[in-house]
């Protein structure tokens, strides 16, 4: 047990706080109501600055061979999708990189983005598979993520995301991949100990509803959580679906519809906003904001920090976004990186400010919560606090 | 005199370059064409990386009192601009804060986002006056300017911004606000050493094409050159006014024509392009990039950080947003921010890896140009080098 401290003159919803924590937070109030018990402990003065849960990243791909860099300029180049689609490129491009690295490699490759993150303040990632899409490579990628919680002060929740894409040895056989590739290794990988939860990408391009309902079927089998890519660039229903199966989360959900709001509201089913994605694609319909307000789904935010969509790997911009984008208020992009991101990972011991949750917090060289929303590629952050540690 | 040395193994536009350099860059080429006579010199092995020169963030507003996370929050919170600005908000809050703080403050509160340039390979920083809109306190933002100059390795080009906005004291008076207050004080801050050049802003909500030519003639009096924020919001026509002076940049230019972009083609004017106050400002009305491109007017990025419309403070992220906003290409970005960015500052001697040039150099952990832009909030800055000093 680590011997509990105090950290004082610090800013939460209270103006002028103290908080007592060991790696668990012990006591939370205004500083001037510090019970007596606590007044042989050791104190941190934090000068006033604000302090948050430490930040949540609940949905990143950012273990993964290559770059796109180059299909990047491309494109901007004037050469079109499909032309690159042709010469290879795309996310089949990604695919064939992450199965030529070794896991060394992979770890190598994604933790200048981990610590890009946590330099953040961000204290819990979920890392997804989805670039091997062959049992190995699966495997290797969530190997990887769980070396990456070894070597980093960080806890990381894995994703199985083998439905991610059909890979070319599968063209035109999806229901062959899922049934030969995706769901045996699943039950690996789920062996192995690798498999938080399980994912997938329902769009007319990936995987259909029927498919993912059977994926679905077979993580229940094994008492694995779900999530979903659900309605990013079409309505395929994926929302419901998804909720149906009392689904962690469904992410994008630029198309998602009333019938689909309701259903996660009925399922609290967390609604993961992806503004990066949104961003970098310049796609231009909003997910159902308002919408998903009036039924009380809950909104979180995440990088999506991916080599084709989203090469984003600052949350604290990604917060920015969903302001300036999706019109959060700097308050729900904040709740959508700690509370709520913590609630997509079906985690429920942290992300808030109060006693009994762990002690992992984040330490802010600003006046206000609204002023972590409002930079845009600025890193305020003082200090990041894990498990208690200063 | 600084002893030459040699960096080697690195690239530029050359796969496997050396650089030899004091406080300039006396040698540059194939490694293997590196000349016998810098054999003795001390070598630096760069692993492979890219190298290219400093960063330039030509248009910045980074010298002010306060910031305006507040009404960013109450925005999204539905608070229409009309009440904030009845409130005392918008830039006007600025101009108060400003006006209250000392140089000392203003320093000190313009440092982290100096440092967080300097972080990103920046080795030269515009900074515009412009939120003080009276004597004393315009020439306190220049001379905190200047001070800032003195305690990084950085060098700071200033710019005379007091037609910024009217101040309230003259609400209604621009003319009157030139000829008491903007002009004169030019000629004060002149005499002392405090202006590289002058700037207004072109604007129905500040001042007109003839108040802007008056300045401007003032300038010309001093021998100083001219810039102007023009077609933000607006076609006033601004920057075949600012051509006409031969400014070195108009700024901004969302609403420019074909007539603009002739008239700053054939005065050699830079285009300065600032997608940051774009993106915050939620615009949809793109520069005319093509037509810029069509006639060979030049192009910068920059960050344009200020506390209203463009709390952005890293120049990599204004380069990603040139690119997936405006559609430049990532060797227009890079361009935008080393070669072009140096004209549009009137600045001959860096800019370019260039023998002769100032040793103003970064080093990047990238493979290419491209994926300097192409990553959205991520530093890979290996180095800086400042006038060779490694
Ligand atoms: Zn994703
Ligand atoms: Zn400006």
């Amino acid at each position: 047990m680590r011997a509990p401290v105090i950290l004082e003159n610090c800013q939460t919803a209270i103006p002028d706080a103290a908080i007592v924590m060991d790696e668990r937070l012990l006591w939370l109030g205004p500083r001037a109501d510090l019970p007596g018990d606590y007044a042989g402990l050791v104190r941190h003065d934090l000068g006033g600055r604000l302090v948050t849960p430490a930040l949540i990243d609940c949905h990143t791909h950012i273990v993964h061979g290559g770059n796109r860099a180059g299909e990047f300029a491309q494109r901007l180049e004037g050469v079109s999708y499909e032309e690159i689609a042709r010469a290879g490129g795309g996310i089949l491009s990604t695919v064939r990189a992450t199965r030529a690295a070794t896991q060394a490699e992979l770890v190598a490759k994604a933790l200048p983005f981990v610590d890009a993150l946590l330099a953040e303040g961000v204290g819990t990632i979920e890392i997804k598979s989805g670039y091997g899409l062959e049992a190995e490579a699966e495997l290797r990628m969530l190997r990887a993520a769980r070396e990456i919680a070894g070597l980093r002060d960080v806890t990381v929740k894995t994703t199985y995301l083998a439905a991610h894409a059909v890979p070319p040895e599968y063209k035109g056989r999806a229901d062959a991949y899922l049934d030969e590739v995706c769901i045996p290794t699943l039950r690996v990988a789920h062996a192995e100990g690798l498999v938080d939860a399980v994912d997938a990408f329902c769009e007319g391009i990936a995987f259909s509803s029927d498919q993912v309902d059977r994926l679905f079927r077979a993580a229940k089998a094994l008492n694995l959580p779900v999530k979903l890519h659900a309605e990013q660039l079409s309505n395929l229903h994926g929302a419901a679906l998804a909720a149906g199966h009392g689904a962690l989360s469904a992410d994008h959900l630029e198309w998602l519809d009333e019938d689909g709001v309701k259903a996660m509201a009925a399922a609290v089913t967390v609604a993961v906003l992806l503004p990066g994605a949104f961003y970098a694609l310049r796609e231009t319909r909003l997910p159902p904001i308002d919408l998903l307000r009036r039924h009380g789904v809950a909104m979180a935010v995440a990088t999506d920090m991916n080599p084709g969509t989203s090469p984003l790997s600052s949350l604290l911009l990604a917060m920015n976004m969903a302001c300036t984008l999706f019109r959060l208020t700097p308050a729900e992009a904040l709740d959508g990186v700690t509370r709520q991101a913590a609630r997509a990972l079906g985690l429920s011991d942290r992300g808030e400010l109060v006693v009994g949750q762990r002690a992992d917090l984040a330490v802010w060289n600003c006046e206000s919560v609204a002023e972590l929303s409002y930079r845009i590629g600025f890193n305020p952050l003082h200090q990041r606090i894990i498990g208690g540690v200063l």
